[in-house]
């Protein structure tokens, strides 16, 4: 590689802090503590979400700071009731660990986020988004995962809680024609991260090989011997 | 503050770097240098992809790497033809300057990445994908998203292509049916990292105030007086 080619390039300490974020990580749901966020934090993990990639810069995302109890206990009766209703597609075994694990956060984290998608936003045409029409959502998502990083570096703690109507969730949250909830977070302190994910640790589902995850130009090209496989297995 | 809060907090300086990353990562067209990637880095760039959050531990994406060139023109006409149909929305100057627009690097970068999504995966129950159906598409953006800023801090640079029609990807790339192409991205080593996105500098749409954003409780709750706001303005 030629020298100049590293000019762009962060310092060896720099890409390990990144790369520590990326890797611990986690979706949180039964860690967090009551203390509040500081807003000089909430302030950077929402500049983070806002300096995400948008198509045709479109920033369809809001950001909606949920501290009411009263609201809270609204949007969790929302997830217990979708929660009972997922429960009963998994039987056996599979049904009872389910119903022991704890896929949410809202009441015990000291701040809700809801980050929304407007769908409208830019007018009727938006550079980028004339083939793919969910760019706007994917956009949305790509903010979500700046402040999920962001947050891990400040030491909070974020998990999505997904078990919600989203028709419902736009009604409790006034939301307007057009503008749909995309990502429901709950944030917080938490007295750890755990050093894997926690449906792994609960035995639900492991991390799959990445090695056969990656193909060469066509779908169903394996590395195999390829120097790439090797380097794959503990990039990380 | 509680100290042992801070327990999980990163250091001053890893924190800089994240938001670093965060904030000096482009959406890259024009910059690519011919230079390959070593595969070592691209070992990194893939494992941190591959590290992102998803529904249920569903890991729905799979990465197909693409250096033919034949592939990669056929997948430039298809772009070409798509985009002169997306330029005949926009008339006038607005015409004009969407025409000057530079809007990928499919055969000037060293390296074009397929992001899939593969919405069977795991099954036909996932834990958590019951009410909101495309979270296995946003999951795959949240890998999009680890690896775009991994990428900066390795000093590469990366480009969303959405002017694609995704059956004809899917044709080209040969993807099994319930697969399908979520982000097609160039990858390359760059001259320079601009200093605001592109289509700031083009006067094409620029960044909203955040605290416009940000909402309380209830959509349309404007912060106003809240110190929060101050804070927004320049958070990063």
């Amino acid at each position: 590689m030629h020298d100049d080619l590293r000019d762009h390039c962060f310092s060896a300490s720099e890409r390990a802090a990144v790369y520590r974020a990326i890797r611990e990580r986690r979706d949180v749901r039964a860690q967090f503590r009551p203390d509040p966020l500081p807003d000089a934090v909430l302030a950077r993990l929402l500049a983070a979400a806002h300096h995400a990639p948008s198509v045709g810069f479109m920033q369809p995302w809001d950001f909606i700071l949920i501290t009411d109890a009263a609201l809270r206990q609204r949007v969790k009766e929302g997830f217990e009731r979708e929660n009972a209703r997922a429960a009963e597609r998994f039987g056996g075994d599979r049904g009872a660990l389910y119903r022991r694990l704890k896929l949410e956060g809202i009441q015990e984290s000291p701040l809700n986020l809801c980050i929304t998608c407007d769908r409208k936003r830019a007018g009727p045409h938006v550079l980028g988004r004339n083939t793919m029409l969910d760019t706007d959502l994917f956009s949305a998502c790509l903010a979500v995962q700046n402040l999920w990083l962001a947050a891990r570096a400040e030491g909070v703690g974020v998990g999505w809680v997904s078990i919600l109507d989203a028709d419902e969730l736009a009604d409790l949250l006034g939301l307007p024609d057009g503008v749909v909830p995309l990502a429901y977070l709950c944030l917080g302190y938490v007295d750890e991260f755990l050093d894997e994910p926690e449906l792994a640790r609960a035995g639900w589902r492991q991390r799959l090989p990445l090695n056969e995850l990656v193909h060469r130009d066509q779908w169903g090209t394996r590395l195999d011997d390829d120097p790439l496989a090797e380097l794959l297995k503990d990039a990380l």
